[in-house]
């Protein structure tokens, strides 16, 4: 039966109504900083309830960035949406939608959109990993997506892999994610810009702050200390890599994510490092790869959730729809 | 119905009939050193055959410390076994036996014993590591053995977590089994020892090589030096137990192997070195605690795999019993 996927951000809620076959019938998106204070919640259902107007839908999974106990459907921990922490979403929203409502860490629900429709539909061990503000991570591994007893499993992005290296928004250091996020890309950039002033990285740092797109676009153009911010990112990214290869002998390692989109520049020395560091048999096979899926493997994922019952906390909705 | 499970090790080849219970009816061992040179296999068969003598077995599993690529029933390696390495042991053990055999990694047979008969026996979610020459590992997880695609999963003895830092037998730098097995005990005792030539460490280090038992040892008798290694050591420890319980979000972390017989002097810093490093919630509930099956965690592991059918990849023997 068809699902409603909702994807809750920083800057939209997305809900999306999807078939089985993983084809999104409608689409609603709000941006979030149209939402009146407090109304988050309300306004999470209104998506809901405005994107399965006219279909037939079985429940609803809301993907959301922070920790996630996915046993009692609470969010514990949601930076800039600290309204909906500590509350059962499932009742609050199964009352205002009359469906049954889980929710899941975004990361979890975007690694199952990749495992059911994307980079990872025909494998039973995929690691996926997101590159962003932060690092999030979501694994697979014997076609069970890894929740762990609380629901707070697959959190890839806070390994510590450098200690006494750059802070970490987690409050430690050297953190998979202080090494290989967006953030930590923007980070090196203004580092390499400082030490090579008369690249075309350096040049641009000086006229304004710079942004990860502008290291992609630079690097495409082929700016050398561009290329090796990406290359000494690609590098990390690859040492965590090769953990969670050692860890998984996954088939798939799925990168996704805005900074993914600096591609091979990235993947290339992530492989490579990989490589070295992780061990055989587990190294030989497996794939690292961009995510398929995009910005949709949000929606896509948590809908696959709702459908085929690896929401596997769903209650009953508390209410009826109003 | 029983079944054997069989331990090999560099020193010893363990074999014991279990019952479903966990109770082990009988056990033979042989030293391996007593294996005459390209005798292993048939003493392993041999092995097999004596222990069961006598007793109605379903079938038998070999624990192999070493690479294994559970789908083929492969070694493909093993430090000081290499005899065994690339031979389909399902298809010529069970020739010589007339049993179904398979083979796991040592460390993923001993969580599996951890798991149903020990430490983890009331859990379903359990991080089993183990401290001796090296470092190994085995994950249950949603209770589910991690294997991954070819068997070579739960391989948590290589994350990275200092580049640059102590040379590791794999070839990295500063990976866990570097940082934190035995072996790393007995080279960061011999450091102290040499900066702390008057405390009890390092006088005996005047007279000998240490053993970690020795620094076990002292450590209980409060030589401040020997304390030191084995605070180190477990910092170590907790910074690598902290990803995994990010990871993971297990009930359990069982620790276990040789070093493992430091305790709390060893597991009391990990323990808040972990808690320092990882996330709640999973910090919160997770319990560092040590393994409590001690040497017979393999061959109970190794019998309850072939006991249930975990040792997914059962062939049905190759030949009849000769």
């Amino acid at each position: 039966m068809n699902a409603i996927g909702v994807d809750v951000g920083g800057t939209k809620i997305a809900a999306a109504v999807v078939s089985p076959g993983g084809e999104i019938l409608n689409e609603v998106r709000y941006p979030t900083q149209a939402v009146p204070p407090n109304r988050l919640l309300e306004s999470i259902g209104y998506a809901i309830n405005e994107a399965g107007e006219g279909f037939e839908t079985g429940g609803a999974c809301v993907a959301v960035p922070g920790l996630v106990m996915s046993p009692e459907n609470k969010v514990i921990f949601a930076p800039n949406l600290h309204e909906i922490e500590g509350i059962r979403l499932d009742e609050e929203l199964g009352r205002s939608t009359g469906l049954p409502v889980t929710v899941e860490n975004d990361a979890n629900a975007a690694a199952w959109g990749e495992f059911h429709y994307g980079a990872g539909k025909d494998v039973e061990h995929l690691v996926f990993v997101t590159l962003g503000t932060g690092v999030g991570g979501g694994v697979i591994t014997h076609g069970v997506l890894l929740r762990g007893l609380q629901g707070a499993g697959g959190e890839l992005g806070h390994i510590v892999m450098e200690p006494g290296g750059p802070l970490c928004g987690c409050g430690n250091e050297g953190c998979l994610e202080a090494l290989a996020s967006g953030t930590a890309i923007q980070r090196r950039a203004r580092e390499v810009a400082n030490r090579h002033p008369g690249s075309a990285l350096g040049r641009l740092a000086i006229e304004r702050q710079i942004l990860g797109e502008d290291v992609t676009r630079l690097a495409q153009e082929e700016d050398e200390a561009a290329l090796r911010v990406l290359r000494e990112t690609g590098t990390w990214l690859g040492i965590g890599l090769a953990g969670f290869v050692n860890i998984f002998n996954p088939e798939i390692v799925a990168v996704g994510g805005g900074a993914s989109q600096a591609g091979e520049m990235l993947l290339e020395p992530a492989r490579e490092e990989m490589y070295r560091k992780a061990r055989s048999p587990s190294r030989d096979l497996v794939e690292i790869m961009e995510a398929t899926l995009g910005p949709t493997s949000g929606v896509l994922g948590a809908a696959a959730l709702a459908q085929d019952g690896e929401g596997r906390y769903v209650l009953e909705p508390a209410g009826e729809a109003s």
